[in-house]
């Protein structure tokens, strides 16, 4: 059995609880080591105190489970097959109904819920989430190394996009250049949809890339990220295009100290809302605080938005291998929006920055 | 208010509810013509017999969102607020609580249906998916344009991946050439991974790209498609590099008249068991059964796999204007996989194709 499974157990254990079924792709792989976007189809670990674990998985990805080595029971249906039923023959053969037995409350949906209740109408049903998320946010050696070379990866992009930034070319076929070097480099996906704005557009924190061309004058916000073996990077670079004018350059330098100020802030043991509030504090202070519009960051691993949330009201405090974004923003309609997001990792000698690309503001000629 | 709005109302009150929380990104656009991935962060659409309709979402999507076209009332919440609350406080103030609510239950998490339960302790809450999948599994003709559109592009794809093929190169740099193709055609996503195996790889549904060379005699698969305004497209072909043997070359065939036979099944009426069971009968007969490990295909529109599913116990009768898709396929360990998937849309008229890639055997000299 695996280290992270026997640590589950022990922190189930601790929490009464006897067994626990993990849905989640990004948790299944945690535990199982393989990695599937199951698509509606179900995927599970069902861990318990009574026996070895059991991946549950359509039939046609068993043979992908063993070669990513699982090793344990698999329960793997067919399309026509319900996994339900089959999960309950399987407990019901192994003589071990579980009593009390943890979900994952942020994952599974409320059907799937039901049908574990239907199944296991003895079974006392309890919101376990946190179990795993404790044991992922504190990152080890081995996916500390996976973190760094993903973010790595992102620094890369980033270059390659700013390479590529030239009069006329469309948002689109920067990101089409970015994603065509990363691939050829060995990446199989980006840890979301790379978002590369032009212009006016910078000014939407969730803008949707199109056939926008780039002009003189434009700012140039570029968002990526990529997995590397199951660990997600995730940056963010603003530059100008051939001119900047005043505000631009003052929006500009007012994210890149709050940015600071909240990496220096960034200590071990101090609350994470602490965090948000040193960018906060210095963005008001230069009148755009309406204009930073959403939290400072959030966890990163598995998941490229994973617990914690870094958020103002946030009081969990900043441990030893946590990572997370520190990734200020203004947005000011028809002017221009800039945000400038690093991946932070810390350690015992405090914050180590992960994405080296560097922050100074850069005109591109 | 919008003439979707309106018909799930009317359906709703013939479920005896007076009101729905949407939460799934893709019924949200469908309800509002706003198309965000929301992470973590809540986005609903809440639809009432009582009152307009109001969409909940973050504060810095609301630009977005109106420029999208929304113009009815909005929550728009920051990251350090509960959205659960602020909805709470708008029912209160309009003075009308729900009686009988309805929600997305593939959708809705438990953490979530939880919140919902707390804020309204005396709604019924009713399980309401299926009312909007079975309107949205309706096309109609702006739909259907906007589907033919995406299938083209994923045409363009998989002719982009053939040409792409010689010796040496690795499944990653195909994909990256075919994305970026489709990225300058101002393709914003696409629908799912892209996937491109070679030879032994291709025996795995749901494997994954990497750095394999190809080589002659290898098989290549293709299975990719695009969102096109929201829409999704899905194919798959498969072809032979420089060589095929004779084991290949006769499982290629019987997927391919399996595939045939299941879009000859394809008629009003028919129950979507029957399409599976069409192709299942000949793979079965020519001694491939074991190696059809998959349903025969899957509903889509907004989502790359939506309903309805087209396994074989689906009694569900084939309507106009259902889009799906029909994909069976052999894997041969240490063999090869072959799949042919293709997009069929219901018309008064039968199945219409909708990728047009051809379907004869291919040896890419």
């Amino acid at each position: 059995m695996s280290a992270k499974i026997k640590l589950l157990l022990t922190e189930l254990e601790t929490n009464q609880l006897d067994s626990m079924l993990v849905t989640s792709p990004a948790n299944v792989y945690y535990l199982s080591n393989y990695l599937t976007d199951p698509h509606e189809r179900v995927v599970a670990v069902y861990v318990s105190a009574a026996h070895d674990p059991v991946l549950i998985l359509p039939a046609m990805e068993a043979e992908d489970a063993k070669n990513a080595g699982w090793t344990h029971a698999m329960i793997d249906y067919h399309d026509h097959e319900d996994p339900w039923e089959l999960f309950l023959a399987f407990l019901t053969n192994s003589g071990k109904i579980p009593k009390n037995l943890g979900v994952e409350e942020d994952n599974l949906t409320l059907s799937r819920f039901n049908k574990v209740k239907g199944i296991l109408p003895t079974t006392e049903i309890s919101q376990a989430q946190e179990i795993l998320s404790k044991l992922r946010v504190i990152k080890n050696e081995q996916e500390y190394e996976l973190l760094k070379k993903a973010a790595e990866l992102a620094d890369f992009g980033v270059q390659t996009g700013i390479n590529a930034l030239k009069e006329g070319i469309s948002e689109l076929e920067v990101i089409a250049t970015i994603e065509y070097e990363l691939k050829k480099k060995g990446v199989q996906a980006m840890s979301f949809s790379t978002m590369v704005l032009f212009g006016h557009k910078t000014a939407s924190p969730h803008g949707t890339p199109g056939t926008a061309k780039l002009q003189k004058g434009d700012m140039v916000l570029f968002d990526l990220g990529v997995i590397f073996e199951g660990y997600c990077s995730d940056i963010t670079r603003t530059v100008a295009f051939q001119a900047i004018n005043d505000e631009q350059k003052k929006i500009y330098h007012t994210v890149l100290e709050g940015q600071l100020k909240a990496i220096e802030a960034s200590k071990l043991g101090n609350a994470v809302g602490n965090i948000d509030k040193a960018a906060r504090d210095h963005i008001d202070a230069n009148g755009y605080g309406e204009y930073f519009n959403h939290r400072i960051g959030h966890g990163l691993g598995l998941e490229t938005h994973e617990y914690p949330s870094l958020h103002g009201n946030n009081t969990l405090p900043l441990q030893n291998g946590v990572c997370f974004t520190i990734e200020p923003g203004i947005y000011v309609p028809k002017v221009a929006g800039v945000r400038i997001e690093d991946m932070i990792f810390m350690t015992e000698n405090g914050a180590e920055i992960l994405t080296k690309f560097p922050k100074e503001l850069q005109i591109i000629k």
